[in-house]
């Protein structure tokens, strides 16, 4: 591999990170406006206020909402997607860590492990991705286009989006998650692919190349105001009628997956990578997507403090560690905390710790 | 690489998992046997009875238990240690995944993640593993002992334990639980070193050569027996005075890293390894903690199953996935599983199924 190549991969990577640190400290700096507007009175954004539009931290977000899908761009053109894509997992161990300390959101003890699990299994994923850049101009990026086995991939996914959204969604959209998730994940899969090439084709662009008179450049940019308009409008279906929780790791794992695919047949980067390669690269995925799962699924799970092996507890009284620490609970602890079950709150332990307190 | 490195690795790591599924499953044969005892009324032998003598399960698992250890013991002559005792996390795994079939105890989704985590981490570990053996006869293991760093090493190791052992255990070895896994962990990096080199002179003994004329052998022999019996009785008096789900764990993690230490330091095979091969080898050992702890932590954890996002949940009255699901729940079913938390069988989920069927 040459130096040329070396330098790419980390600028590619580099961008891919700090990406997803715009975009998930851009959650928590909206949120952070919208409260402090909250707080001072103003009427809501869902009630139909447009106080935000004063608040500073609220453009802030914006910005750097912007700034992240800027470099997020910018890193397919000097990356694999097959390193991109799924390094926006960070995303969300940025707004979880961050929402820790600026909002006080506690993050319980299944978050902190989510958190270092989407940590190693990007830093295994980093380690294994392929770093050779398959295409180095539009024009080979063309070549690519026409081979047979994308056009074919390229048809399934039309053809299969289609059904989904004539036949499926109608139907079954509004019962089962998965369909409009679909959609959103195959679609996506060519919104990466012509975000790619419009990223080889700007890099050249910058370079002097007359990129701007080739029709390709113009149908990618096409191509991909249609894709990504399908996927907003079909991820607000979803995350108007499914909880957000529920969305958003179904649809990081959907995706990442149809990328993957779709980078694979189109570059053929898998073949050239050695065994070991792949099945890290597969491995590290698997973590994130465990990492993602813990920090999503146990969100609201009521948390019996009590029923955690004695060394994780943090209570002095709790120190010893002797066996069968199970039994000499007051029944009323348990009692409360499933009550505290039944708020939507997710902050059980301290819940649970004032209810001590004011004892 | 040569080609004969190349089939020692794999014998090593076939050695190494092998050992782990007959450890593993040793512990499922000597239960179902103590538990065929009980269930046909023989004198348990927690109450000093000898009928398990009689039974074939007890004896299968007993040589089960016997061909993983030795297999274990092999592993080291042919695999780097590196390899092998981060491997051992397979044991747990092959044990909590064959309870599941033979004994019926139920794995909660925390022990199904844990597991596939164990996977996961094993097999970054294996594929970023030293391939190369360090040394090949007993004449170049006895070069690295005399090294200076070596030295250091083992004289650190045995004056700690030896604080250990008489200054600090006496006073805090009944109260906190790291003192006789310190000892055990410590004490463990020198068994391993034995075994390494003891299964080194074996494989030239079958080549021919006349290790048994070696003092160095029989050095080793003596050296390994203290240092087991250390660890045995240490080990034991923890496991009495501790649970067991927190001394494995712990346990796990203190050995590995003390054995990873030694032999970074007595083969500097972290010398001879990328920065990739580092990262992913502390990586996937970071992930295979991880998966022991959710393993383990969560074992007796009460499980509020109707606070688990609904597509996790299995009844087909709950396929519903709309917003808000959290409200519409019968205050008694929270009552149970909170008395249900009170016992430690750990299979919450089947005892609240239970109630609903009955109701």
């Amino acid at each position: 591999m040459d130096l040329g190549n070396r330098v790419d991969f980390y600028i590619g990577l580099s961008l891919a990170v700090s990406s997803s640190a715009f975009i998930g400290g851009s959650f928590i700096l909206k949120k952070k406006g919208l409260l402090r507007l909250a707080s001072k009175g103003s009427m809501r954004a869902g009630q139909g206020g447009h106080a935000y539009l004063k608040e500073w931290l609220w453009w802030a977000g914006l910005i750097s909402m912007g700034v992240g899908e800027a470099a997020n761009f910018a890193a397919y053109a000097f990356a694999p997607a097959t390193l991109v894509t799924p390094l926006g997992a960070l995303s969300v161990l940025v707004s979880a860590v961050l929402s820790t300390y600026f909002l006080n959101e506690r993050l319980n003890i299944h978050g902190k492990v989510g958190c270092l699990l989407c940590i190693l299994g990007s830093t295994v994923m980093v380690i294994h991705a392929p770093q050779e850049e398959e295409v180095a101009s539009l024009t080979a990026m063309a070549e690519k286009l026409k081979d047979p086995g994308f056009i074919v991939f390229a048809v399934c996914v039309v053809g299969s989006s289609l059904v989904l959204i004539f036949a499926v969604a109608p139907r079954f959209g509004q019962k089962n998650v998965l369909v409009y998730i679909l959609i959103c994940s195959v679609i996506g899969s060519l919104s990466v692919s012509c975000v790619k090439g419009l990223g080889i084709g700007i890099k050249e662009l910058f370079a002097g190349t007359a990129v701007l008179k080739e029709p390709l450049f113009w149908s990618l940019v096409i191509c991909l105001v249609i894709c990504i308009s399908v996927q907003i409008n079909y991820l607000n279906r979803a995350l108007d009628i499914f909880n957000t929780s529920i969305v958003t790791p179904i649809y990081y794992v959907f995706f990442t997956t149809s990328v993957m695919a779709c980078s694979a047949i189109l570059f053929k980067e898998w073949l050239r990578m050695t065994v070991d390669g792949v099945v890290g690269t597969i491995s590290g995925f698997l973590t994130i997507i465990l990492g993602i799962f813990l920090l999503h699924a146990f969100k609201d799970i009521p948390f019996h403090w009590n029923s955690l092996p004695l060394y994780l507890r943090k209570d002095p009284q709790d120190i010893s560690l002797h066996q069968q620490p199970y039994v000499t609970l007051p029944s009323h602890d348990l009692e409360t905390e499933g009550e505290a079950g039944l708020s939507k709150s997710g902050h059980l332990n301290g819940g649970w710790r004032q209810h001590q307190s004011t004892a």
